[in-house]
């Protein structure tokens, strides 16, 4: 494995849909895709929802978050252009994580995951808590909390299906409102039609398979576990939107309550994908809360 | 125990500073003090704070209340002029307010609890659910909740001392803001100064010390005891001020998450005291939460 300073060097005044995808191999022998862009002391690396690839990032997000600072996309080991299988427990995805941020040489990080990637995040503060410095966990839910296990049926009709839809994926990640779907249109349109040269590998069944028998064992309603989250000392933000169909507010509320340092918004007018209807008013709301100390 | 037609009647048109105090005897033989203003088919029974009587309501939200609904407001066992011992339980407490909804006749309640109010509202949708329609649990916290126990000392020093004074109650009640200390002196404006006449009884040091126990009671660490409220399957609407010293947000937030069917709200430049800040909004909020469904 090389490291070179060529390879971990960020693209500064660059568009997320103008960024290079680039490959670090890490100390697992794993090929990481990843994306790197903006400038910083702490970088922020985003861990992706179900599914998602570096291209199912909304670029009009990046590039907000980008502009106060370094921000780095990857794909977790066995996920689109990233070599390896896909492990099917959020342990072992954490593992995978920690070992790209450090073939990456970052001492300390902010994270900000996204749905399966929030349980991610929530891990990795559990694991090496040292690696990090402040926590974002936006559409999120703390393991075995009751009533998510396995998401709703149209919800994994969907967006688990073998071949997704516009559809599908507008009706859970945006709320059933003219003004929440239009949001949803534009947000796709920037999704899916932004970027033309130089796309992401499309995630594969084998991907969806692992990463939802990892979901359901997160779901797995067991009390006890709750508890877990209080160990997690850094400061926390938690948000999440109003009517998200596939991981419910109540289970913010519920991060929000169980983690000793956290600070808690809900979205109105929309569902698992706030953060990309909301794109420049969530980047900011990160920002305050990055900077709130350092 | 005689209940006359009179005696339940609520007033009409009435100002809460111009209600009288009545009396009712239940059945546990306890001679009620209470308020009763207002006019709907559901009565809303309000359960006071640590401390308070009929008095400590304000009465600009108590007025705002009863606009739209009958307003109940009595003073529990032991507690001013209300006869017997306080209790040192949440569970005892709320065996005596049930007394009292019972003495009423009235069949179906809408709780509005606060703080340790809002624990006994808790204790009955547990107790007797089928004698509730809705909840709303105002500057409130599960059972078991880590790290609420005794409250911080500054709060027990500013509200628990023998003799209370204006700067402890705006000091935990207000958050220190410009904005919210105003608030603070006009609420207090309206609570001290507002009724002159048939003024109730203050509230003993034996309340103080009951009550208090039973607030440390419930604060004792214990996360198995926060799955109690899963069993809450009522409509609940949990409220807070979000600088409350004397019971955080956080708890509100955890509320909301295990309770199978809340909506949460968190009020901006406030603190325990956030309903009375907010009298006509939050009158508002409550109103439109009483009114989702009939």
């Amino acid at each position: 494995m090389a490291i070179t300073e060529e390879r971990t060097r960020p693209e500064t005044r660059m568009r997320y849909a103008d960024a290079s995808s680039r490959r670090i191999t890490a100390g697992n022998a794993i090929d990481y895709a990843y994306r790197d862009l903006g400038v910083s002391g702490v970088p922020l690396v985003l861990l992706q929802h179900f599914r998602g690839n570096l291209d199912n990032w909304d670029p009009a997000l990046v590039d907000a978050l980008a502009a106060d600072r370094r921000v780095v996309a990857f794909d977790n080991v066995g996920v689109a252009a990233t070599s390896g299988t896909t492990p099917n427990t959020v342990e072992a995805m954490t593992h995978g994580a920690i070992a790209f941020i450090e073939a990456m040489s970052f001492e300390r990080v902010d994270l900000l995951g996204f749905s399966i990637g929030s349980f991610v995040a929530q891990e990795i503060a559990l694991i090496r808590p040292d690696l990090l410095r402040r926590v974002v966990l936006a559409s999120s839910a703390p393991q075995g909390a009751a009533g998510m296990h396995g998401w709703a049926p149209e919800v994994i009709g969907a967006v688990g299906a073998p071949e997704t839809t516009p559809e599908g994926y507008l009706s859970v990640f945006f709320a059933p409102t003219d003004t929440s779907r239009e949001a949803g249109r534009q947000a796709a349109g920037r999704i899916f039609g932004g970027r033309t040269a130089d796309r992401d590998e499309p995630t594969t069944w084998q991907t969806r398979q692992a990463q939802y028998d990892a979901v359901c064992a997160w779901g797995i309603p067991n009390h006890s576990l709750l508890q877990r989250v209080a160990a997690i000392g850094l400061p926390v933000f938690v948000a999440a939107g109003d009517r998200d169909p596939m991981i419910l507010p109540r289970y913010s509320y519920l991060l929000a309550g169980l983690l000793p340092d956290a600070r808690l918004k809900i979205y109105p007018d929309s569902a698992h994908g706030f953060l990309f209807q909301y794109h420049d008013k969530f980047a900011a709301d990160v920002h305050a809360f990055l900077e709130e100390s350092n």
